[in-house]
Formats: structure tokens, C-alpha cells, sequence
């Protein structure tokens, strides 16, 4: 179903490794709601990927780059205007990775470079695509960008790791660079914090599965599918959204805003079966 | 310009007073982009103003009601119901009013009694709303409400008064309310902080002019028009955003994540202009 | 052990029921540090509980009084000034409690005169104080007003019903009242929300025991008690914090911050022990 | 005056530089508490700085240490430990600088070395303290971190610049290590987000003057000072704050909580004085 809310856009989609990637389903819907865009990803992951099948099916070209080189991103842009027609009206970073977490460094137990390399990839990326795409005029005025962040960086969670610390950069640089590029080009810049996903990226966390499990019984509606957060981008990306900036927006079926729902005490409490007495109360003893 | 994001969508819209209202920007988007709605306000509000004009315009019933009375409201729904076609999709909630404001007691020097009355108008009857709805299975399943709020429901601004406190419990009563009308109908339950507005609620409060300038110049964005708000408004009723639940949405042109703006301190910094001397340092003495 | 940090203060407790309350540890903390204090609570509590016992420990007297009403905060106002020669330095506010959470009405089925009851007890009560204090010049310049409350202000969690928006009123009113009280004299109006406590008033709530388990495991360093609850209020109270107000201090072992646990995380997987094929998989269908 | 509220305690303070410093503040503060203490700086500040003399003052041994590199924080902690005769019981990073700031670089034109160097200085080094400190076993089991912040780290303030997102990441380091010393160790790590202060450092930034003046207008209570953060430090060095952890809290007399004040909009509509009509209405045009 197609609304025509990104007619006559142009954008740019940075991420999608496969059809789990919210990259991908933001890249379906955009072109979709009658965008035009390019497609951008690492050199690694358009080769190992299924970029290009996306990139047939939405009729997007590819511009494989690493987005912590300003030179690529340079490129990205460039290319993009030129393939496109004039400077792009949304983009989407969906860009993360801690190579300590891939390495299996335990939090108290970061190796410093691999740190430095979180945060280039998963943050600082992110602020040199801002800072490349103004020095060059390459987002029109008036235009949104959004990037995907994840609770951890206001909550901890087991397991997150430096990716916490990443991600709360990430919403910082989107409010440093929202200030700036919204009063000089009324460019909004936000940042969508999607409930856990079932992504490539999502699935090397530890313990995962009952993560997910628990969000979505803690969360009144569930947890946001993809799909659901590629429906969202495309609300930020059209016009009617022109006002808001700066914000870290919670698209997580009300997670964040939960202390405690029923249905997860309910499954929480069956943890005790087997140590209740015979009147049901805990026995920790 | 319509999208068709609401067709076949029916809705309830209350407060729309007059053009400046940003409820009667709300109804008029919200038609044009398909749906059909009814209009609710007080008795007073719908003799005074110019609603049936706005009933007119948009082929809508009006239905005067008091929303601080249970009975009242059972009314707007049934008649909802009645003249839509069935359960609605979407109700906006724009109510709000400071009988202490009114009758310019400070904060310090509160009637008891007109608190109780500000808190019955601005913050419990969105509650009685959701609660009559609710019973009457009058918002139907996947539906989305949202009712308008202002940052001084996290921030103190001198002269707002008691309307902070019912701002604060109008957005806990959103995520109270979301949580469960969320888990059981997977209803949507938002706020949405919008920007100091020219409306007649708006104008009443103390030094509201500065005020506006103040945050128009510390917003990179500009503060948000009533109109801009409608168009966010429509998107939070469309299909699009139906994992966003318990949420305060910050429409502000960036404000609540400004501490100062370049522009907003040139500003300030004039206002020291007869108390420089000579090397143009501040002479506070 | 005492530090003398509140030698030479003045100042009065309300809510101390039992030996389990928090305003009980509270009271004997202050009078350790070198405060005098009296004591308030309601008629009723006053008769039935154990104040009498705690007045008599920490040399305190005891003022009946409805903490909903004007005349009674009067009386407890200009008494503990008499009793303590001179306007308080400090001030707890401890008092809260649910009509409807004690008629079992759930949230979805409130009683609204209730409701007024539950907002008038647990949250205007702590403006009436301000306003009284203030107009009395009862509380001493630079003084302290604690006031007690919980996560649920930010976060939903069931069965906490009307109670959360209490709180988030409550929250509101420091920081309303804290700006206006601060300005003109210098006193600093704060919260503290503070890990669920075994208290009577805690007991009153639905799941309560899981809860705390579950709050426990997720907070490093364990749920707060009432004790350590009370150390904290005495730094509040000292000269040593006199630039901190219209806050809402987290005390709950670091619960707020926490998103997931391992600890927590490691019993909810407890709970799908027997629904585990062979493999360790667990079985949802 | 003293409590002796350290007494028996060791800590380490980092970064003090010279008197006006907060860390210089704190090291007397918490002598004078019974505490005995270490001082360290990089090489460059002990030479050019005071140190030497604040270390005669509060009878305390200097370790320079560059606080980026691992081995120069291991000396800092086994020499701490030696000196002293123990893990340490407090710890106080009050460490940041951004070298694109010194160069002028504004935040759209970032030099990426150097945003590396501002990041490790500003925040990496605080998690490599506290790794360091834990595999070293240096910090005692319910010790107390505490680390210097800014309320920019939550709203964008122009000039800036990256140290918004370094801030933003500190106190995200302070909820990861938080956690996991909490949860192992019972070590407690918090961020004092202080007003703007007269400091070497604070005063490198752009409008400095204008932005002290409007956040004292703002803050009901007044900016907080340098000796007052040094006493509310102690209160977090102090047993009495156990279970406060994870937190970010706001030292600045309300700043953090205010969206107006009277007097900072009083001050404000000055500047539009040569701006009125005869009726005292603004002239924009």
C-alpha cells in the first residue's frame, strides 16, 4: 500500500546487508511511497550481501564505501546527487558494529582500539556524514535524517557492551549536528530507538533470545518488527514531520516507558515453581 | 495536499474553538486525508465559538459536551458510534484550562478548589475518556489517541502555574492508560509537546510574547506552527507509527533539546547594551 | 554513628507510621545528627500505630493532623515553630496512598472521587504544605523539603494504578514550587524515588514480593532499604547539597539506569525450564 | 567545618590543576573530612599548575599520569595503594578537553583526530580508570566514583561543540561500569552534572559571560559554585549514598529543571527596548 508520502524525494539508504535489515525494508517502503534513492554499504557487505538484489528490486544503485572514510562518503554523496538528479531529501544510517563484542571482550575488558573502532563505525559515521553531506550541500533544504539507536544508551544491558556508549553518542551527535544543520538548512535529524530486532546485527548479542522474549511481554503492544520501524522512517521522512528535531524517538511497541507489565511478572514468577512450598509462597532458603 | 492516510478512518476531535485552535487544524487535515469525525467541545465553547462553522466545513456532527462528566462523554462515543459507522480510530485530546490562571492566583497562592477543577479539565478527563471508551468498546482495535501537551510538564516556566502539574499527570496518564488499553486492544495512547502557540488557550498565559520569541529563537527549527501540528498529528493516526505507544513527542523545532542557541544569546546579550562600558565588558555594578 | 550534620536543625517528619516506615528511619536519623524534630501524621495513624513509642525515642512531639487540609498543616506549622523555637530547616514528606488500589478498582475502572482522594493524599497534600510553609515563613531560608517517590512517576508498572500519576504529580510540584520557593529563599525542594520498600505502604500493592525480587536482580547493587533511604535524606537535609533542588534523585541500587540484568535475565529463563526440547531450545508452540 | 565524613577513607583526585579548580575544591574538601588522598595530573599540568602546592596543603603525594594511557593509570592506582595503604574508597575524574575547541574548529567542521583526542581525554579515559581499577583490584568493595559533567550532554548549548558528545558518552560509561562494579564489587559510579563554572576550563568556551549570566537568572538557587560541588561530592564519597549509582545528577540550583525563569526573561525582554512603539509593543519589523 502506497500513500505517495516521499514523492519526488530523493534519498539515500546507508546499511541494508539483507532482507532482515531494517536498512532493506526502509529501502522497499521509501521507494515505495515514490522516492528515488541510492543504496550505500560497506565494500565487504555488497559483496557478501544481497544488496544487489535489493538494488534490482527498488531500482537503486549501489555505492559501496566505508562510512568512516570522509572520502567515501564523499563519494556517496557525489554519486548520489549525480544519479538522482540534485541534492537527496532523507537519509538513513542504520550503521553499527563493536568489534569487541565480535571478539567476545567483556565490557571490563575493552581492548582501547577495537573501542576506537566502535565508535567510528557506530557513531563517529554517523557525524562524518553530516558534516560531509553540508560541506557539500548534498541534503536539500528542509530534509531528514534519521538514525537507529537502541534503548541501551539511556539503560544498561547486559551484553550491550561499548555499543551502549556508542549508541549514546549517536543520539548526541544527531542533537550536536540537529542544532546546527537545522538552523542554517532547516535539516531535522533524529534518531529512532527500534525495539530489539531479529536482524544479522541483533542476533550476535548474547542471550538474545530471552531478551527479545522479555521485551516483547514487557511491551503492551509487542515488540516493532522491521517492517513496522521502515513504516515509521518513512513518517519522519515526508513532510508532515517537519518540526521535529533532536529527538531520540521510541519505536518499541512502549518498552521504554515500562517498569514492569503483568505478562512479564507472570512468566518471571514461573522461574520460582520449583521452589515454592505447598501454599505457593518462594522459598529462597 | 492529501495522502489518504486516514481514509476510512473515523475519529472524534475535542477542543477545536476557533481557526486558531490547533484541534480545528487537526480536523481539517484529518478529513482531507480521508476520514470522518466528529467534533466535541463544552456547551459554552460551541454556543461562543465558531465550531459549527468548522462542522460546516468539514461535514461533521458537534456534540457539546462537558469532558470533566462521565455521562457527557458516554454521549460523545455512543453518537460517535452512531453517526460513523462504528468504533473510532482516533480521538485527539486538545482540553486544557487554569481556572487559578484565570483568576490570577500565583503558584504560591493556590484555590484549592479551582486546582481540582484545572486538574479535572486538563489531566482527568482524558482519563475518564479513555476509561468511558474503553467500556464502551468505542475506540477500535489498533486505534491511536493523542492529546496535546507543553515541555512545562518537565521543565518549570515561570507563570504556567498549576497547568505544569496537569501536564505531568495528562502524560502519566498516557503511559498509565497506553500500558493497558495497549496490551488489551493494542490502542495507542501518545502526547505530543508542542511549541508555544498562538491559539486562545495559548495567549492567556503572563509574558506569552517574549516567551515565543524567546523559544522561536532558541528552536534551530523555528517554533511549530498549529498547522504543523496537525500534519505530525495525522501521521500518529495513520497506520504507520502502530508500534509508538506511551510516549511524550516533542513537536518544538528542536526546543527541549536546545540549553542555548547562538541566536537566543545574541538576543540576551543585547539586553545588556546600556550596561557596557567602553571595551564593551557587562558593567554590573 | 553521627556525623553532626544537622546539628542545630529544625525540623519535622510527616508519615512515620511504624518501625518499617521510611519517615521512622528517617526521624531517628535526623535526631542522631544533631536535629530536633517533631512529628505529624494523621489521626487515625496516630492512634493506631507506633508513633507515640518513636516521639518518645527521638524526643519528639507528635501533631495530629490531615495533611489534606489547609488548617491542619497550619497548626503543625506554627506548633513545631513553637516546639522547636524558630522555622524548620527541613522537612520530609512521606504520605501517600490509593483509595481505589484499596478497593481493588483497577485503572481502567476508576472511581473519580476516589481518584481526587488518591491525588489529594499522595500529591496536593505536599503543595498545601509548600503554600502553608511559605505563606507562614515557616521554613527557614536555605532549608530542605524532601519528598518521597517511585519509578513508577517515569515508568508503568502494573498494579501501581492511579498511584503513578500521583507520583508523577507529585514530582511536578518540586519542581513547580521548587523554583518559586528557591528564588525568594533559597530553599530546595527534592525527590527521591526509592527502590520498592517492605513498608506497610509498599505491602498494600499487588505482586509486591515479585516485584522486589525482580527489582533486586536487576539493580546492581540491590534494592535500597529503608535505612540507607534515611542516610540519604540526611545529606539532603545537610548544608552540603544546598545548590541541588527541583530534582528527582534516584535511590534504588541503580534499578532506574538498568534496562537488563544478567541476574535478572538468568531467573526469567528459569521460567522456561519445561518448555525446553533436548537441545535446550525453548518450545513456544 | 568538618564532619568527618571520610574519615578512614583514601581516594584519588584527578584534575585538579589550580585553585579555581572543582577537582583542587574536592581535594581540600575531602581532606579536611578525614580522607587521605593522592592527586594526579598529567605531566604538563604538575609543571604548570599549582599542584604542587594544593599536594603540601591536603598532605597528599602527586602522580603525573597521562589519564589516556593504561600503563600511566596502573602506576596511579599501585602508587595510590602504596601511599595511601589500601584500595581506594573514592575516586574523582574531573578530566575533559577538546582540542577542536583550542583550534577553533566549529562542530561542522570537526577535525577527526582530534575528536579522537577530545573523546579519549574526555571519556574513554574515565572507563580506562576504571578498568585499570578493577583488574588492579584498587577500588575497596562499596567505593564511591564520581565524574564531572555538563547539562549538555542532554541539550545542545552553541560552542560547545564536541563536548556534548563527550559528556553524553562519560555518563553513559558511568550506567556500563556502573553496572557491572555494582553488581561485582559494590562500587557505586555517578556523573555530577554541575552549573558553569569559573574554571581554567570553563572559561575556553565562547560567550561565557552571557551563558553564566543567563544560567544564574535561570537557577532559582543561582549557579552552583566550585566549593559547593566539592561538598556535594563528598556526600557521594560519604556512606550515607550507597545505593545511589548509575545516575547523572544535577548540581546547578534548579538550571536543569527550569524552561523559564522570571528574572532570565525579565532580563531578556531588555534587549528589545529600542525595539518598541510608544506602546511598548516589540517592533520586529
Amino acid at each position: 500500500m502506497s500513500y505517495n508520502l516521499l514523492k519526488g524525494k530523493r534519498g539515500i539508504v546507508f546499511g541494508a546487508l539483507n532482507e532482515n535489515s531494517i536498512a532493506w525494508k526502509v529501502a522497499e517502503r521509501a521507494v515505495e511511497e515514490g522516492a528515488v534513492i541510492t543504496l550505500s554499504n560497506t565494500p565487504v557487505a555488497v559483496r557478501m550481501g544481497q544488496v544487489d538484489e535489493l538494488a534490482k528490486k527498488v531500482n537503486a544503485e549501489v555505492i559501496a564505501a566505508d562510512a568512516t572514510r570522509v572520502e567515501d562518503l564523499e563519494v556517496v554523496f557525489s554519486t548520489s546527487m549525480d544519479v538522482l538528479g540534485g541534492p537527496v531529501d532523507f537519509v538513513l544510517h542504520s550503521i553499527g558494529m563493536s568489534p569487541n563484542v565480535r571478539k567476545k571482550r567483556t565490557y571490563d575488558d575493552l581492548d582501547y582500539s577495537l573501542l576506537e573502532k566502535t565508535l567510528d563505525i557506530s557513531a563517529i559515521s554517523f557525524h562524518k556524514m553530516l558534516q560531509v553531506a553540508k560541506k557539500m550541500g548534498a541534503i536539500a533544504d528542509y530534509g531528514s535524517v534519521v538514525a537507529l539507536t537502541y534503548v541501551a544508551a539511556q539503560r544498561t544491558l547486559f551484553g550491550y557492551n561499548d555499543m551502549a556508549d556508542a549508541k549514546a553518542m549517536l543520539e548526541s551527535i544527531a542533537r550536536s549536528f540537529g542544532y546546527i544543520y537545522g538552523r542554517e538548512h532547516h535539516v531535522r535529524i533524529n534518531c529512532i530507538s527500534q525495539s530489539p530486532t531479529q536482524t544479522t546485527a541483533g542476533s550476535g548479542i548474547k542471550g538474545f533470545d530471552s531478551l527479545m522474549d522479555f521485551a516483547n511481554r514487557m511491551s503492551p503492544l509487542g515488540n516493532a518488527t522491521a517492517d513496522e520501524c521502515a513504516d515509521y522512517c518513512i513518517t519522519l521522512f515526508s513532510d508532515l514531520t517537519r518540526k521535529v528535531t533532536m529527538q531520540t524517538l521510541f519505536h518499541d511497541g512502549g518498552f521504554s516507558s515500562m517498569g514492569m507489565s503483568l505478562r512479564a511478572m507472570d512468566q518471571y514468577e514461573k522461574s520460582f515453581d520449583k521452589y515454592r512450598d505447598e501454599n505457593g509462597n518462594i522459598i529462597y532458603g
